[in-house]
């Protein structure tokens, strides 16, 4: 397990802020507005493109690709293979959200044919984890109906077969590399009440992808990020918050955050 | 006419919450952020997918369907018709909200087409009920021209010929079965100045058709939900409001929401 | 330079709000939601329209047409000229908000042909006019790289070839028509940290356009509101506010705003 202080969260943030990185996502159709304000709102510099036309473009000249598997159909999925392998041929890093992955067959397979293209972070929810590591684990549509540390395994292995890193959201965030582990324990269940926090901490991974050269530090320092910013809003907040106010006040922690602050809260176990 | 007395508010709430049942969604580009987070702030699970690849795979396990034809092109028509006919063959609750019916001819007829498939409910304003009806109402892009009881008559013949129920958005909330009427008159002028209030009361009835037999009763809930959580925003926020903070203390509003408040502050005709 | 004196700004605002003209837009998947709300807060009707099935139809009955190159595919790029032939054929007014054209081949070529359909008004950052006058300013995705006033020579160059209006966005922002020259000193730089606000000063042009004869002054007006809005904004909320909240109260300052309040703010040079 990591301690706090083997993280330079300062370092990365201000370097997001000082370069604001260009980050290609291929978002999808229900969070492309929301990632593209938390990306702003942090310091980088979003490129929403998922047209065939120009995927492979932008990928070879972003910081970072941010693929989200929100929506898909054949001509997204097109775009996604394009972005992907023009962002694996550039040396661009790239991280793959595989949204509701074995919950339904055709993303499933999509997802499975992408890893083949070497991301550099992988992100979703128990049930999206273990899917994609090949366990049957149940999925609700987009939210998991398993807790994060039950995918702890499955998390390993496919970090293991892939020489990648993956992030498992839940009440516990959980990083591994496959050797290393961090647990980030901050954050609020309301964040499961507002659509789009976990393509958010995907969106946010692809910023410190584009700064920092460790893509389990990155993984790490945006869960952090997302963790500590959620227990801002909750702390000024109070009872009376809902996921209405809880929204536009997270997208006003981020702009407000720094790297002392994420030090200072951060729970890592 | 109903009495409040009739719905039993706090337990189908309580059910949605208990349950978080899936809703299966067909949004449009506009509102389908907003839209899944008013699903989420209720206690209800959104699922949007829009892809022909998946929508029937996915509209056979879900709780309630909501097919919203605010943005179509011939992709999303054909995806529109298999979740139509995957909802009906599994005996899903599907409801049609048929988004500028009436002003625009292409969607006309997917929407009169789509009836076929037998929705449990149709909500619409009042110039698309007209139109759907067959009736001349005129409509401007996707806003009435028309106010609601102009199109009472128009929705209790929809409900006889399709055997649905008809909800008509507008000052008062109609809802027909052909047979019973229920007016609601809760909620604030403002709520036309937001976009996507209508989808968001489409997706809401999804919601409680989801957890109530009758599609009628389901219907009314969805309409008192909306319009009293209008209502307390406006309570709360005085002449300051705006739609902005509208539509951020709407979700707080349904989150805070219990069937005790709906009960105690809706205003049955 | 123009005085402030020249422009009747209450007399705008009164006609849009009373006769809520339909603005078709043809957006971009980032910014629907928050273009269509701020047309809405505004007082005019948007009316979200980007397939090909049906925009011919709408383009022709609108009060005037945005098209905005933020999501392009070969799709939408069709919608779009289609779009653009029949508000020109119909004489509907109709504007073009080049959305990332110079960091991109592909839509840079298309901007160059929806050109030769006549828009009313173009809207851009000092990157996006450069390019499209044939200049190379470099952009990087949507962010401009260059001050406003750098790309006026270009706006005028544009402006004169094409017989047209042109704003260039930026900490002032430029109106041309190559013979008049405006520049709006209003608003803030937080606004470059809300994903979607160039897209709304489009979406606003576009309301002016449908009241008022002359392009350059709806052009002027529409910025002159956006940036009196911000400051109204930034004036009210203090060092607490964030892009989150300054979103949210944007749509309430429009919402409140009135001819008065404009003439009164706005920074004319």
């Amino acid at each position: 397990m990591a301690s706090s202080s083997s993280y330079q969260f300062g370092t990365a943030l201000r370097d997001i802020r000082a370069t604001a990185p260009l980050i290609h996502n291929i978002a999808n159709l229900v969070v492309t507005n929301v990632t593209a304000n938390a990306l702003l709102a942090l310091g980088a510099s979003p490129a929403m493109v998922e047209n065939a036309e120009e995927v492979a473009e932008i990928a070879a000249i972003a910081g970072a690709v941010v693929i989200n598997l929100g929506t898909i159909s054949s001509s997204w999925a097109a775009a996604m293979r394009l972005a992907a392998a023009s962002a694996q041929q550039a040396g661009t890093p790239w991280m793959l959200d595989p949204v509701a992955v074995g919950a339904l067959g055709y993303r499933t397979r999509l997802a499975v044919e992408l890893l083949e293209a070497h991301p550099a972070v992988i992100r979703g929810n128990a049930s999206e984890i273990m899917a994609l590591a090949g366990q049957s684990a149940g999925g609700k549509g987009v939210d998991s109906l398993a807790a994060s540390d039950a995918a702890i395994d499955a998390a390993k292995d496919l970090a293991h077969r892939y020489a990648t890193v993956v992030t498992v959201s839940g009440a516990i965030d959980y990083v591994t590399d496959g050797r290393r582990l961090a647990g980030i324990g901050n954050g609020h269940p309301i964040m499961s009440r507002v659509t789009g926090m976990g393509c958010t901490a995907s969106a946010l991974t692809g910023a410190y992808l584009a700064v920092l050269d460790d893509p389990f530090d990155a993984a790490v320092q945006a869960m952090a990020t997302m963790g500590v910013a959620g227990d801002i809003v909750m702390a000024n907040g109070g009872a009376k918050i809902g996921p209405g106010s809880f929204q536009t006040a997270f997208l006003d922690a981020l702009y407000h955050l720094d790297g002392a602050m994420i030090a200072a809260l951060v729970k890592l176990t």
